[in-house]
């Protein structure tokens, strides 16, 4: 193969049927190779309301106590998982679910935090690259789900993006002169916006030096923020492009413009 | 490979912590390849509860409404799937989740039946016999989940007692020449009891001739008759050997005598 496409897909694509038929449809339509790494959405939170259970945020992260990571692991690896591995089959692509516990794909070790006690949130210490690789290559197309495993029986809650970052560098790191890994980092809106009410405010390449100031500025905040981080260090671990873009803009991948916003290091 | 067993651990077991780990202890200790099959348990149905779904059961099975067919793909694809995989890959075991949707492993078509409308409910139509053999022979050990699709993105539920021995089957006419494809099912029980208080009335060998006579005395009844339907197909269908005996069993397997109830046509 020669490119590679790692494809993170958002959660607020997963909630919404139509977007995500839409988003599907674009993705089968590639003629590359391509692993997908897919959010959690809304369903998680939801379940873990109708069951009583309280969702506890720190900083944009899930706390994931035991009744939670049981909550996660039944939605994104199995009802978020397989919905989205049927409906790839559905349109003739021989997609199959994985989470980090599968074939050993990502192993991850319990975040420590001087202060905060995430629960069962897991930080990527390896991935299965050669694992992975041997599925494409007897013509799988992963679909990964944001849970990694500890290599001791425990399932870990991990961030997609930080997933689809990790996987896409573990790649890059390994085929480094073969072929090119890109990174697409999909959502609801075009890009990384200047103005979060105006979607033609699309800030169309940013280099570290500008995010620097975007930050500083207010202008990326938020979740943007470790989205952008785990962009620039995919990019400092030799993948190739990183971008940030819209779902429906997966059907261009293989054309020169994607559209949305390229990260750059310089 | 030489032999290839198909093992189904039936969800009394799963749903005892101890006696599943004892369990994996001794699958880890099997120097043969196999691909685990497993049952559903209580959870789906405790999920159920706690979201005040009712659970319908007509002859043993549930019926699969839409509300049951997302708490089933959550707990038999996400929760179980996932703990099993997680505890193998603990053992040093290249464990890989799946469900019939992943890499189009097990197709199925709705039921239908003329008085009944069991839901989302699959038929066996089709087994991806290649798909798990090359996944075998990439290294990945397959623990599917008793649920299958319909290739038109809508995920079924399916015995996972019929999933063994469809899978078996399917395998043992695909390998024929090759080698010998052999079906266990394990679960909480020595084997066929001739009196179920009596744990030590382990019938050794069951014939199709013994069988009908076993049925029409009562001594069959209940959830054994499809278990024994389903053996008796795989035996119709090349399978080498059936055995239905006790979780515990399993490290004997590549022994003669495994005990519990050997099943032969004649």
């Amino acid at each position: 193969m020669k490119s590679l496409f790692v494809i993170k897909i958002g959660g607020n694509v997963i909630d919404n049927d139509a977007a995500l038929a839409s988003f599907l449809d674009r993705l089968a339509s590639l003629k590359s190779a391509w692993i997908l790494v897919h959010g959690g959405g809304k369903l998680a939170t939801e379940l873990s309301a109708r069951l009583g259970i309280e969702t506890q945020m720190v900083e944009g992260r899930r706390v994931t106590d035991q009744a939670t990571l049981d909550v996660v692991t039944m939605v994104y690896g199995g009802l978020v998982n397989k919905r989205i591995v049927a409906a790839l089959q559905a349109r003739g692509l021989n997609a199959l679910g994985l989470t980090g516990a599968d074939g050993d794909c990502i192993r991850a070790r319990k975040r420590e935090h001087p202060t905060t006690d995430y629960g069962f949130v897991g930080d990527v210490e390896r991935v299965g690259v050669e694992r992975l690789l041997s599925l494409i290559q007897s013509g799988f197309l992963p679909v990964i789900a944001p849970l990694s495993h500890d290599g001791q029986g425990i399932m870990l809650n991990t961030n997609a993006d930080t997933i689809a970052s990790e996987v896409a560098s573990a790649l890059a790191s390994y085929r480094i002169a073969e072929s090119a890994v890109h990174l697409v980092y999909c959502f609801e809106k075009q890009g990384v916006l200047r103005d979060v009410e105006d979607e033609t405010s699309v800030i169309s390449r940013i280099t570290a030096h500008d995010y620097e100031g975007l930050r500083e500025q207010g202008i990326i905040a938020k979740g943007m923020i470790p989205k952008m981080d785990n962009a620039f260090a995919a990019l400092r671990r030799s993948v190739s492009s990183v971008v940030i873009t819209n779902a429906d803009s997966i059907g261009r991948l293989e054309q020169d413009d994607i559209g949305g916003t390229r990260i750059v290091l310089s």
